[in-house]
């Protein structure tokens, strides 16, 4: 629905781009939220989004949009702006948007935008640009309520309505000591609870998560997560509280990292079809390709050792593509179920044999299955039992095999702590092909006696 | 980090048992988190889960961990516990957890535990019951904080001191007609910011997002997270107030839908390894093989027409698992790259040519690149340039065809509605390997002339 919705908005807004209605339109783009806009403006050409950008009257709007626009659609047409338009919107952006923006410039470009904007906003874009992008430092926002143990509840209200009116999302107020380090924390809500000459000490609570601004992004999000909490606090290595991830955020990665692991299982890098140029995609996507290119060469040097079985029986070629198939479309099914498991936390490494030894006996039950429905299908075609029951028993090694390797790599990946995502995809297909090959011709060669 | 963390919890919470250090484990279990000690219950046996459980002294504390363990820990736990100290537990759990637990247990039980519970509680749980799993109604908590348009800031923060104590994230304030329609809605902040006596139709914010009870959970996800709320009230046909939805429940959706995703890519359904017997897996996994093996006896026969020209050179078996291999890995990239920008909104079924022709010029790209790399280890192997200019321009065709074919079938499965991650996976690679095995055939026939 929200789908929809973002459809008929598009529609409308460019039918009245064709035919000019600019008040109209004007009122449109000042009143609708910059996600929605985002999604219009990633529809529409580069003069139109000029257009439409020039309608919006308020900065702040500008900024929003700033911060939801995709990456190229942004930096295409930052490009052609003036470069004190630029900083008088990003002056009103949150400075974690600004910084990742801003590292995404050229040199001499973001150089000069820095330069013209105000100290202190570039000094807090310069701190976040000291950390990497995917580290609870590179995704934190720098802007938090932080007071004195001994502040009362009252005065700490008081602050809120004073100086924290630009704080993004202030639903906990963190309490740091002298030197600025993070002592303890408590919820707004708590706040307006408790009589208002309580000093913050006397129901903060002293236990507080938190996290190390090189800490894995993922790392983070997991635990603001698990413990249901709208932002975690980031200290730096003398444990001085120096930023916030906020649940907005979290949500974002989850999203980022589950995109990340799907690709990746596919062999397809971290590509997005729309992001990135055919010359480089093609680039990511080739030496992933050639894992499978190096199998299929091995598999026809395996073949070849048969050549003379092949000769005396041709009909044996025409069973590779189903023996591969079963093998292959099995071993995928095993090995996504334990990379995702492992993903999600609900799968642990220690569970190693359980979780193989299970995979092993479904691999058996439907190897059996299929092997009986593929080896009764030959026999109907062949009348010749012994082709029958090689076929049928290549089928269930290779389903067995394939359930095995499926769930054993990935396993095994993650317990030397290499991604067990990258392990599935054409890594554990290819290896499932050629012992799939292998071992249906030697069954085959063997049981026909040629 | 997180895992360690708790790998050393259940290091040492282990030991301590099989120590019997009773006093020790009687601190630990009350002060460690339930997200962390639901974790060290799931690698626990039964008789030790129920020791440690008897351990925790806090009803409140037992409620938390209830709501964190694993549906198969609990359900197992659960089913030899008495009847009143359930009930005791549950009437302090959140109620949307509630009703999940009570929607899963068998009726009998569910019934006597709902005639136990204190009428209030059990009338909301039934509430709640009444709504699909998977729909805003579902997943809402029924706690919240209504006020009426003339209530004032300040009497809006007595009545956070003195009657929402129970309310789970307090973080907006939902103002209401006379009919408990919504009408408005405040954050906590804005409360404390505005002079005590100001009403809240004087500051409250009127264009409130707002689902229905029947909207689809992963839509619901996608508005909270597009617009950066904390929660999104949910309303019933009549635009009465009925719940809310937490962002805390939102990254669990994703989580969730991102593993639906992966998995049904897969052909695994929703199978997750360790809350099913195998015998359900089992179940589960053999239809999807059922479209590889009706695909694979199709290879068979399209073989099998070409037997004339296999028995004149066996060694075109040879590279059919090359052929396969390449065509169905880069299918498999093509249809991922699809299935997850559909997902996550970055594509749009109006992109389908360009999306598809996108692919098909790197499938060309790619295509060439390795055909011509087969083709020279053919030639090198064979110094026969027909047979290796035949398996170079097979394994072109295989890769185009697949990267078309990939592409295509998702976007043609969305436009239709139908989850495209279901067109990934069995479906996709079978028709490829049946395409390319022909295709291979085909030319390698002509070209030979055999």
């Amino acid at each position: 629905m929200l789908h929809d919705r973002n459809k008929i908005l598009i529609e409308s807004i460019k039918r009245l781009l064709r035919r000019g209605a600019v008040s109209h339109l004007r009122k449109i783009v000042n009143k609708t939220h910059a996600a929605d806009l985002s999604v219009v403006f990633n529809s529409l050409s580069i003069s139109n989004q000029r257009n439409l950008f020039a309608m919006i009257k308020d900065p702040e709007q500008k900024g929003a949009l700033f911060s939801e626009l995709d990456e190229n659609t942004l930096l295409g047409f930052i490009e052609e702006m003036d470069l004190d338009d630029i900083v008088e919107i990003l002056e009103l952006m949150p400075s974690d948007d600004v910084a990742d923006l801003i590292g995404k410039l050229p040199e001499e470009k973001s150089d000069a935008i820095l330069e013209k904007m105000k100290k202190e906003e570039s000094e807090e874009v310069e701190d976040l640009l000291r950390y990497k992008d995917d580290t609870a430092g590179g995704i934190m926002v720098p802007d938090f309520i932080a007071l004195r143990e001994d502040a009362t509840a009252k005065e700490a209200i008081e602050s809120l309505q004073k100086e924290h009116m630009d704080v993004e999302m202030p639903f906990y107020l963190y309490v740091v000591d002298d030197y600025g380090k993070l002592a303890g924390v408590s919820s707004l809500r708590q706040l307006v609870v408790v009589p208002p000459e309580t000093p913050l000490k006397n129901f903060m609570t002293t236990d507080v998560f938190s996290v190390q601004t090189d800490m894995d992004q993922e790392e983070v999000a997991k635990i603001v997560a698990n413990y249901n909490i709208l932002a975690v606090p980031v200290v730096d290595e003398t444990n001085k509280l120096v930023g916030i991830v906020t649940v907005d955020d979290v949500i974002d990665i989850f999203r980022e990292e589950a995109t990340e692991d799907i690709l990746r299982m596919a062999g397809v890098g971290e590509e997005f079809v729309e992001t990135q140029s055919i010359l480089r995609s093609t680039k990511i996507r080739l030496p992933w390709l050639f894992a499978s290119c190096i199998g299929g060469i091995a598999a026809f040097f395996v073949i070849g050792r048969f050549e003379g079985s092949l000769s005396k029986f041709t009909y044996l070629a025409a069973f590779i593509p189903v023996i591969m198939g079963m093998g292959g479309n099995i071993g995928t099914q095993s090995s996504t179920i334990v990379v995702r498991g492992l993903a999600t936390g609900r799968l642990n490494i220690r569970h190693f044999w359980s979780v193989v030894l299970k995979e092993l006996t479904i691999g058996l039950i439907l190897g059996f299955v299929y092997g009986m429905v593929i080896g009764v299908v030959t026999q109907a075609q062949f009348s010749r039992a012994a082709l029958a029951v090689a076929v049928g028993l290549a089928v269930l090694l290779s389903m067995s095999v394939a359930a095995l390797v499926g769930s054993m790599v990935p396993m095994l990946f993650a317990r030397i702590n290499i991604d067990p995502a990258v392990a599935t995809g054409p890594f554990v297909t290819t290896s499932i092909d050629i012992i799939s090959v292998f071992f249906y011709f030697q069954i085959a060669t063997t049981l026909l006696g040629i």
